[in-house]
């Protein structure tokens, strides 16, 4: 049961963005340009960050909506993401997401984790400087996604094929607008 | 030295905002609405629960910037967030803010340690929903925003008066505002 009354028509973070549309806003905005918005990382590969992230934190809900997300750009291949989160160095991705991963792994624990070596891997693999802090960035947004999803106590359905469904919506629709059918519309203009 | 090219002027997390304005955009508007927006919980009180959870997390940057704007809230009573820092059970706070930094220091070490225990003394002191919903994010988001800091290896000074400087600018014009001027201008809509 959650620790505070939410919407119970949303369940994992849509619930505590409907109670609290004023901080979803942002939220969302920084989970669209990290994932979705153009970037030389795929969608695909950027999800599956998130997805081992959330899986690193235990997180049912966010491991759950990310990996279908990843999966839904994937042409449905849910088996690499079991392996991504199983052992990515065995998994069948590029050495330059496995050592984006890696960065990844440090950051969940803590950013000073991170070494210049692990940084040096990325690079000679083929990673930008942008690449790189958006791999830092995706990492640490999510152990704060993990983080307020689990520290609410928000409801996590078992329901593979809800997750299924939903990841195919917004891998196709993006997160901004999925977003509408559970916020309020926004004002003009802040 | 930073894991990756940062501007030099920009400390900490500006350096890394000035490198990616697309995402610092919704990392500006999080901490504006969390930690400044109307509330019921004071921006010092907020102030406090961020520069906790910094100083939990060991990430120097953030402590020191939050500390100062939270003493710029108390009329520079910079002993008070030492003492919330070092044991906030002892220091002058309202039993409902001890409560809320219980919940913050489970979240940070991961959401699923809050209990229903933890939420129910704070209601017992007078929290409202909307204040637990509010300590949880806050606690949530420095787990980012310190990962982000510390993670890209960014320059953090030692220089106390700096932060104070900036911290007083910050508790007078706000982090949207203040964000500005190592921010290029931002598109009309979206």
């Amino acid at each position: 049961m959650p620790h505070i009354t939410l919407p119970e028509s949303h369940p994992g973070i849509r619930g505590a963005m409907a109670f609290r549309p004023e901080t979803a806003r942002p939220l969302n905005d920084l989970v669209e340009v990290l994932l979705r918005a153009p970037n030389s990382l795929l969608p695909a590969e950027r999800e599956l960050i998130a997805t081992y992230v959330s899986y690193l934190n235990d997180c049912h809900y966010c491991q759950s909506i990310h990996g279908a997300i990843a999966a839904a750009h994937l042409d449905g291949d849910e088996e690499l993401v079991r392996r991504v989160n199983a052992d990515f160095h065995y998994a069948d991705i590029s050495e330059k997401l496995k050592a984006l991963l890696v960065i990844a792994s440090k950051v969940q624990r803590g950013g000073k984790q991170v070494t210049a070596e692990d940084v040096e891997r990325a690079r000679s693999q083929g990673a930008t400087d942008v690449e790189i802090h958006d791999a830092v960035l995706i990492a640490a947004a999510f152990c704060m996604y993990n983080r307020y999803v689990d520290g609410l106590g928000t409801v996590q359905p078992r329901d593979e094929a809800m997750y299924r469904e939903r990841g195919k919506m917004v891998a196709r629709d993006g997160y901004v607008s999925v977003s509408k059918t559970y916020l309020p519309a926004e004002p003009a203009a802040r």
